[in-house]
């Protein structure tokens, strides 16, 4: 892959001001690899403060709301006017944003989860497949090499026929009620009205999720959840627990939490086939372990030797020279930058998207069930 | 305590002959302190591999049935006759035995699952009350130091409220037909009429629910259990997942599996609550990592600074020495020892074993209910 | 610290063409806090290359030497014109670029070893003292937050006195003869009249000395080195040992290898004083550990609790989320940006750069030398 | 290996009374498989406390001094005496001893270092040479079966040529004058009398010597050394670092320390060929890793997959139930009792004892001389 081509492509962001985390995250992955040229930006919600963010990082054309960027963008020359746009903001915003660009030509890249219901989604692939233009979720963290390379080992049937999948992810940050304490990231993200029907199966969950779905390519078939709030006068899930059955018969389980106190980042998977398994710790991103009945652990690591392309591809420095989050994260916009320019790229698309929704609902349902199984939508498998 | 006392106590066996991976296990536990002596055994339930095992080791007193030696012990004069048995057969025979051997007054130390069903268990607590002896089931994974420690910790409040458990228990050694093939150890634990109702959940859930019941001391609710039995033809389960809540409105998840290629011993344990984080993995037993939100995390070591009493006790050399499933198990023994001579031991109890035999029995339930949730009958909680 | 101003720095790049792994780390680092911009380069030594190196990434203003970019560049408008160069050639090169740019008034950065002689060190310290400018080295491990976060525990004495320092640095990938392959990354680094008199000491025990001199503050006093060539017909060290003395009585030791196969970047760092120790390895650059006779392992993270400011400043997103290698690479870029916009960065300077010319040639002095101990200049100390 | 045998060995024990700690792990070695039964002793030296000793533990022949112990066992019929003698005393007492029960011709174990001089060495080995007798040292760290298979890998030239070896031992317990506060452990590590001439380099060096003999099986050609003694008032070494050049040409660094704060018992090696290395750490010593620069990381586990014979016979158990520093130092003793009942054993013999005498008399010259190399003794490697 060339990381620093001659012409970078012109980005647009949605969302992503001044005290938003997230915001400097999607930039900093745009520009990593000198993919793209951040060039214009409604960096909030209030018209003031996204002029204000965007002078405070030099933005050239800043406006004060994503509808007159959307406006005034597609008035600009071909070769002047935004590409893409980043979508940085609460998830409700998500879905009209994302609708109307896509609407107007132009490429999308939407933080997860993708909008907020699956009707949104339908109606997201519905206009993407319509406008033909590249739509790309940050689904991050399938953007690790060490993620790709067991996608590969998967799919050449390394591991024999998958049998079991574990997929974790625990934080313990919003273990106690922050949101009350005027902590931005925390509030929206207990707040139904910004974050959906689901809190940190929204969040979080969602992630590990499209984890699963990338890496095994197995559909899922039907679902028990136990979601609970822990913390009072919380109104969204902040812990969940789910029993996975796969079709073809494969078994699992998905924990996430957001309030087990000293967890930092900790997302992780393991699948188990007949002949293989592997284990994967985003905390320890370039490592990626082989586990068989047979024969001696064997540890990959990113950028060493025994990868598939896919892995290879997606490193940038020597092994032991350690990549992380924003590599991964760049790995993402990378794709999208490649299907852009090529027309082929390696990112989560609109269809994962609307699949991630799918999920998050369908958990809600079956935590509300007294049935033990809930049926996983089946077009979507 | 005192590790090597002049008194052992004499101890008969029954089963553990020459095959036996456990026998051997046990033997070594009982010997490890210099707190019991084997003097008898019926090692066997055929007389002549009986008396062959008792040969090759050396031991004094040969018996061709534990009924025989349950006969002629009894009328040895008291100061030669043996003062404990412990039962290390196939899980079928250990009701019978058991009961036998504490209605004649012994001190009994009997391998997990303590019975096959609840109505034994039952008749067993009853017996053990009348007789008054000394009654362990070696849970062995309990007599870790740093597990000890983890109770205290829980007891004492160093972890707030108890909100979330997470127990693992992951082996890969069943992942083939195995059985088929003539190892030992695999044909009885895949064999209902020795193992009893549960396979994996039975053989190594047990475990962990004693792990939990251990550490946490919380009484069980109500469970939602995924029995799987993944290699054709086989009986019993071979993988489980299981959710459960807690009385009090704790959450949690157990997640066994002895299909899992690769996975060695991968018992784990890991709970948080509203202050503090513990997390301990039977690997690497040594270790015990309590996390919080507000200051580094803190990694306790067996033998090292910061530990309470019961830890301290129950490991023999200094740290970075390690100590492992043996001087665990051994701590069982060291248990029942101090129970025996002087009233009161750190080991599991026939109540525990009781508790044991109720979740495996509630966790089939559950896995064969089409209801989301199986509640645990609550006298055992 | 503001990562994303309105007023980026503009660079110029003298060398990194390519194929060159470090030239893309270096316009990686300059890029990913958006606080430089890179606008001019003379990317390799012959012009046409140049050229077409800088076609491919898109760079507006392309040089075929350093010098044609040095001429035209200072007779650009001040508003126009680079204020920064970055030297990212073979070692012998760095002295001439740097000195002509010193002395026409630019800002500098250079790779390390910053010359391959201690006179030109010393005649390069000078100049900068005399133009006033920003000198950097990138000694890029130091730009880890846990790097900085060791530095400032033992400026403020949270280790007692400090007794003993063992810096490692471990590689395999020169194991074999790859610079006879044509292997670029190889032939310059074993090549005497591009490296200078030393080897693996030079190429990566360079960055160990700089670890120990930054983050103890200790001043060397003497060595005892015994530096090995491996491969045959190498002609620099591609293996090291080094015995440290350093004044006021504490001792150390060094190793540094490039032949010890598997090995991929192993840089550590461990430091004892009478009251604590520390532990930092750079494959695991987000965890740094405390130990203590009296309380159990503290193990502070990037991002999480207990960290002093200097580490909280130095990293970009929360715990748990890794940042690695380029973020360090970055934080030096970083460092030399705040000194040229403010006055004040925090940076390895040509000071450090001189001390690291002493430090080889003193290592190479002792291995040379039949008596045990070799001074180190005590000026530089 | 049959570890239940039927005829244990009559064991004797000099020195390990009530408050040794090295005596009750001897104890527990032996008694570990039932190799040996503990039948004499005169654990200490003054016969009161042997005696009060000998009945706290329940043994059955006491006796107040070794000569005692010497004297009456010899008179026993054959079949009730003593048939060996394990010397668990301070190191300046074993030559005495050993001599003395060895030219009696009972076989005899040894605690390390073996003697305190090279004079008695030579001796010793004469005398055990003349009576035919069996002669263990408790190198013990060498019973682990992960070093086993290092030792058979290294033999089978799996590593290609040996290159490069790093040894070190890191402890921190001696880091403050704790043997003026009457830590028995601490008085007569440090005194010179009973210690001989090294302090942590005789304590702990010597652990680290063997491990590197025994698993290399290289030749020590000569030493550079920096003992140095930390803690004021110290007659002792309580630091040292070494760098150690091998017959063949390869090289290594042993590093050695007890005032590392924090470090618990930090034994390592690392081995590097032109094909392969291996990393074995103590504080994990279930673990091997085999690295390469052609193939992902091999981690090799005790009891699991892909060990050599050797390896697999020293384990007791499966994989993932970990053994530790009982079981090693239990595979020294049952290297003794194999010898002794079949006449070939897996186990440090008095040629080992003597080339670690050697050892540390030729690092304490090193440490003295102001020359860069002191040569090991030829006759010796």
């Amino acid at each position: 892959m060339n990381r620093e081509p001659n012409n970078p492509i012109r980005l647009g962001m949605v969302g992503g001001g001044a005290d938003a985390f997230i915001g400097a995250v999607h930039r900093t992955a745009a520009r990593l690899d000198g993919r793209f040229t951040l060039v214009a930006g409604a960096l909030s919600s209030t018209p003031e403060k996204a002029l204000r963010s965007a002078e405070a990082i030099g933005l050239s054309r800043a406006y004060g709301s994503w509808q007159e960027m959307l406006d005034q963008e597609r008035q600009l020359p071909e070769d002047e006017r935004i590409e893409a746009v980043s979508i940085v903001t609460p998830n409700h915003v998500h879905y009209e944003v994302a609708l109307a660009f896509v609407q107007a030509g132009f490429h999308v890249i939407t933080d997860k989860p993708m909008v907020t219901s699956l009707t949104e989604a339908d109606s997201l692939v519905a206009a993407v497949e319509d406008a033909g233009v590249v739509f790309g979720v940050t689904y991050n963290y399938t953007g690790y090499p060490m993620v790709r390379q067991a996608r590969e080992m998967v799919r050449r049937g390394e591991l024999g026929e998958v049998r079991k999948v574990i997929a974790e992810y625990h934080q313990g940050w919003l273990a106690s009620d922050i949101e009350a304490e005027g902590v931005k990231q925390a509030e929206w993200r207990t707040d139904p009205k910004r974050s959906g029907v689901a809190g940190a199966m929204g969040d979080i969950g969602s992630h590990a999720e499209n984890l699963i779905s990338t890496v095994t390519g197995l559909g899922l078939a039907e679902v028990a959840a136990d979601l609970t709030t822990f913390v009072p006068g919380r109104a969204l899930d902040d812990d969940a627990s789910v029993l996975l059955r796969f079709e073809g018969g494969a078994r699992g389980a998905l924990l996430v939490s957001q309030v087990e106190v000293g967890e930092e980042n900790g997302l992780s998977l393991r699948i188990y086939g007949t002949q293989g398994g592997l284990v994967w710790r985003q905390e320890q991103p370039n490592r990626l372990e082989f586990k068989s009945n047979d024969a001696p652990l064997k540890v990959f690591t990113r950028g060493g030797p025994g990868l598939h392309e896919a892995a290879v591809d997606a490193a940038r420095i020597p092994p032991g020279h350690p990549e992380g989050f924003h590599e991964a994260f760049a790995n993402v916009y990378a794709g999208v930058a490649d299907a852009i320019r090529t027309g082929r790229g390696d990112h989560p698309t609109v269809h994962d998207g609307r699949r991630g929704v799918a999920f998050i609902e369908t958990v809600v349902a079956s935590s509300r069930s007294a049935a033990k199984w809930t049926p996983f939508p089946t077009a979507l498998t």
